[in-house]
């Protein structure tokens, strides 16, 4: 699908949903539907041309690269608020739909469009954002390669005495080095108790032996994300560590056996829960299964226990069940996967 | 200044504002006043406890941080919204604030607060985060100084026929491995006619002699953000590269000789614009001379021709003033200011 093709969709939802335009600000939305990275507001009426307005630090690059909008320059000292409103009220509007404003920006554009009806319709673009089509793949598939190189150079070089800040170096530089535009969100090395904190803790721990040590990294890849888990122990693991590791392997293996096309998402969670559960860990997992990978890292669907999403064809999602035990330590196994019609396909590597 | 010392003065602003609680959203502000980076809101009444929700994938990390509030955990499957609704209620606030809240959540909270005034007070913590204490100034030189590092090291290895992607590659390593806690922003090593977009192209070019290379990085450390910029040709520059290069260096001099406490953001911004526009690039530089940097790398205050903030010792901020040519290229010098009573002082290197 081309991008002129998503804009399209964009127009026929927005006559759907009653709204005679949509004022986008989010920026990965902005590129979703322009290919630039760096507007500021993007208007797109139900019916007529779509203006993007940009800051003039950005102006020189747009005008090379927007497509699906005329491009228009706010100059330095010139007040964008004012601009847009302008703009709107030009069109006369009489509906005008969101996706993110801030509540401040709400409140000042309300009291300046008092007559137009303004309404957050941001599950209107996320309706498109999350299934992916070809294009998106491709990059998609590339950022989950880089991500699992990262992880490959990770699991090499591991070993005590090490710190986690080091192993983080040598990942994101390997990732890097590849061809990562970024990483996707802020590397996690964490070890030893620190572990049983899902979302990392300093990174300033040195690694040991005997203790588990999970690596969370995401790669990017032309603005789209790929995220992978593993958790490893240097040595020889106890039988409580071996446990905890084959019951979060187990639980994956269950979720990727429950999802495919048209399945609740809090099913799929259920599966994976179930089995952690079953063992004796149902406690200690303490976060959702997952969630979609795209142009943000974390974005829809929602993939846990009280998700209304339905899981759909070219959605991306990761299946991340964990197990954290306080002052024991914690486990996660992650895949980022591409759902199917009778499956799913992982993306990152058997690592 | 302690966190606690932070919280009470919160308070007293928010009695100074008729406001009695202020629900925090922003998980940077939260880190500000309770020391702890994963909470999901942080309810702070002008008089009384204060409360921090967190999700129970944070709950035991932040039991063992979280300073100044009692931490509330919402449970796996639980709806934070309404945990968070019923809080609010049972003080029977008149009035609340809040820092950044989505229209979207504002609308959904106000329909259930029908009774309640909500008004934005983000500038109320803002004029608190903007004047740098002690223990953050500690923390902030060192990400300048593993930013120096960084660009040390760029500045060291670039040669011919290295990708920008690479020179990224050993820059952010060198940060990472001398302990930086990943970035501040994306880097951007950007070069030839690419350098002429302020804010970089995709980072998939290689260095050519006689080129334009701007390198802007930022490492950080324990939240806190530095931001630095160089330009450099490698090789032989043209007269003209040198003008521009010379140019763009007297200009952060004059801002630098008009910068103390109590001045005028827009009349430092002014003192830099005035020599780039006398050399004859007036209409090349577009954006402003600076920001704010701290636990985000773009804060307040403002420095820009608009900007209305006055400069206050204990700031800190970014003097970085451009000139892009289309075409041609482009040319920016960035440092880390510390503002104090009688000027300024750098923090990032004389690289």
């Amino acid at each position: 699908m081309t991008s002129s093709e998503r804009v399209k969709r964009l127009k026929e939802s927005l006559v759907k949903r009653n709204s005679d335009a949509i004022l986008i600000a989010d920026e990965k939305n902005i590129y979703y539907f322009t290919e630039f990275l760096g507007g500021f507001r993007l208007l797109v009426p139900s019916d007529g041309e779509n203006t993007l307005f940009v800051h003039s630090v950005n102006y020189e690059a747009a005008k090379n690269t927007v497509k699906n909008a005329s491009v228009e320059l706010i100059k330095v000292g010139e007040r964008a608020d004012v601009k847009i409103l302008s703009e709107i009220k030009g069109h006369g509007f009489k509906s005008l739909g969101f996706d993110r404003l801030s509540a401040a920006e709400y409140l000042r554009m309300k009291d300046a469009l008092k007559e137009v009806k303004m309404n957050p319709l941001d599950d209107v673009i996320w309706s498109l954002r999350k299934v992916k089509d070809d294009d998106e793949l491709t990059l998609i598939k590339r950022a989950a390669e880089l991500t699992s190189l990262g992880m490959k150079r990770g699991l090499e070089i591991i070993r005590p005495g090490l710190g986690e800040w080091e192993i983080a170096a040598e990942i994101e530089y390997e990732m890097r080095r590849m061809g990562s535009s970024g990483t996707a969100f802020d590397t996690i090395v964490c070890s030893g108790s620190d572990s049983a904190y899902p979302h990392g803790g300093s990174g300033e721990r040195v690694i040991r032996g005997g203790e588990f040590v999970v690596i969370d990294i995401g790669a990017k890849h032309r603005g789209y994300c790929a995220d992978m888990t593993r958790t490893i122990v240097v040595g020889e693991p106890s039988w409580r560590q071996k446990h905890m590791q084959e019951t979060v392997k187990e639980a994956q293996k269950a979720a990727v056996k429950n999802v495919k096309h048209n399945v609740k998402a809090r099913e799929v969670d259920g599966a994976a829960r179930k089995v952690i559960a079953e063992r004796g860990y149902g406690e200690y997992f303490v976060h959702s299964l997952g969630h979609g990978v795209g142009l943000d890292v974390h974005e829809p669907p929602k993939v846990g226990p009280t998700s209304e999403d339905v899981l759909l064809a070219g959605n991306i999602i990761t299946i991340e069940p964990g197990i954290y035990i306080p002052g024991f330590g914690g486990v996660r196994v992650e895949d980022t996967f591409l759902i199917t019609e009778d499956g799913a396909t992982k993306l990152t590597a058997d690592l």
